[in-house]
């Protein structure tokens, strides 16, 4: 008899569910849109429904499934298994943990989603043959994760590994979500690099995005990448710029925990080579000269399901 | 019968010799001159008569010696229990563990010095109270120590930790000894610190240090400290900076591993609440205004004796 785990990323306005077994093979899987105005026992309630008829689906029992691991984004309590807040959610000092484990009746866990992420491409992904790892998701933000000799980094309360709030530019003009000045995620998110492209189209600087920006009123992430492939001068200096970011990231994170791979994620990476190979050279270009570093900088191997496989693998070790 | 440690914290030039309880009690300390051509052979049975002569000396039998802890600088490799290279020592690949081992007949280990530091204010100082804690030794360089859930983090090839080479100020104009720019050590260790004085003072900047400069070619770290006190405005602008790199590396750090507590600890502390109240200041300027922190900033309480401390307790846990 099979055993079986489920792993839930749950974005906010939809749910992703994976079917695994304990090697760890992604059995079967679903995404079921949610909303964000759903209450968390409305949510809790889907989840079970919806992985039930997925496990109905694909004619695997419900009996077999063993625990359930959840990625969800927001401030959380582990230790407690609540939910404090969660950014577009109706959810307040929620005890998820419990709540899952009276619906699902099975052993559950949840686990903030970049971690979830990270621990996917940990035992799944990009880095399941090493055992210290640091972890990038590229996206509206940065998100982050840490694993050193196999365990993950989850801080005091829960708030380790914010790693796109690391102060890249003290003093720097971009002001963060946050508050702060100078953070990493206010200069190399996708939504920063298209800001700062924005930015200087709006100062009306020469560029094959000028076209774009006119039309449209704004140019995306995946505009800026696409030009600086074909050369344009100023989508090239931005890209530059978020690439000289995530290489002064890389740098300092090698020296905090000494990870042996660096891994990024999120929608940005679909750039491809072409960025990965300018994050490499900004690394080789500030990383220290006393010594050759063995760092391995690459991208995410799992793409959007990272978080199913890090929920499921998590379950697995309850 | 007592079971006693033995903690030996060895500094290159001399050994620091402490005998601990099982409570971590200090019973007994010697200060050994060694000197920096010593072979490995030769330090370590310097180690052990040394060790055999201060438990004779308070009555202590060497019999009660459970395990041994080593604190010693270099690069290492923990798992195989080698000591690679030491600077200013004549050691190299050396089997340090093993030879602890034979020579005092007794469970041995060695450590990463700042590591070692690190762990005796975490189980002894400052930080005995936490789990997740920051450290930070201010001196010639800048050194680090990482705690997370009460496990230190050792990196991949252990060498995590090297918190002075987080680079603070990309592109700054201050090279460190190891070859990047912009390394919080170029800044804010006791000798950058003096440094940037000494080159402000080169220039002709007015300044109550300058009888000093022209008296002895340069100014300590010391001096810039008591005049900054005496309210010099060159002294003030080099303590204020060295504050800001310091709190900027806190903002980092709290959001890398979210420590409970940082912990700084060398030379440099010395200059009391005058610099901690900086450092705090710092910290609170440039981190994010989303949420308030609670992370705690402050000295070390063991001085010298960390070292010691460390090297104990984690014999005491073989």
């Amino acid at each position: 008899m099979a055993q079986l785990y489920i792993g839930i990323d749950f974005g906010g306005t939809n749910l992703k569910i994976g079917i695994f077994n304990r090697d760890m093979d992604l059995l079967a899987k679903a995404n079921v849109p949610s909303g964000d105005d759903l209450t968390p026992d409305t949510v809790v309630k889907l989840m079970v429904a919806s992985s039930k008829k997925l496990l109905v689906d694909t004619d695997l029992s419900f009996e077999n499934v063993c625990a359930v691991g959840v990625g969800c984004p927001g401030q959380m309590n582990l230790k407690e298994g609540i939910v404090l807040s969660a950014p577009n959610l109706a959810f307040k000092n929620v005890p998820l943990r419990k709540m899952l484990i009276d619906q699902f009746g099975k052993p559950s866990l949840f686990e903030n989603d970049a971690n979830a992420a990270a621990w996917g491409e940990f035992v799944a992904g990009s880095a399941k043959d090493v055992s210290d790892m640091v972890f990038f998701t590229l996206g509206t933000g940065i998100g982050g994760g840490i694993i050193c000799e196999g365990k993950m980094i989850h801080g005091y309360t829960d708030e380790a590994a914010e790693l796109g709030h690391i102060i890249v530019y003290p003093g720097g003009e971009r002001r963060c979500g946050c508050g702060q000045y100078g953070c990493a995620e206010a200069y190399a998110s996708a939504n920063s690099t298209a800001a700062r492209a924005n930015d200087a189209l709006e100062d009306g600087t020469a560029s094959s995005l000028q076209d774009i920006f006119r039309g449209k009123g704004s140019v995306t992430c995946k505009d800026v990448f696409d030009h600086a492939k074909n050369g344009d001068k100023l989508a090239t200096e931005i890209v530059d710029g978020t690439a000289e970011t995530l290489g002064l990231l890389c740098v300092s994170m090698l020296h905090v925990t000494q990870p042996q791979r660096i891994v990024f994620a999120g929608g940005m990476i679909a750039a491809g080579n072409f960025l990965l190979d300018k994050i490499v050279e900004q690394f080789n270009k500030h990383i220290w000269t006393m010594k050759k570093e063995s760092l391995e900088i690459c991208f995410a191997t799992l793409g959007e399901d990272a978080g199913i496989y890090g929920a499921a693998a998590l379950a697995v070790d309850l």
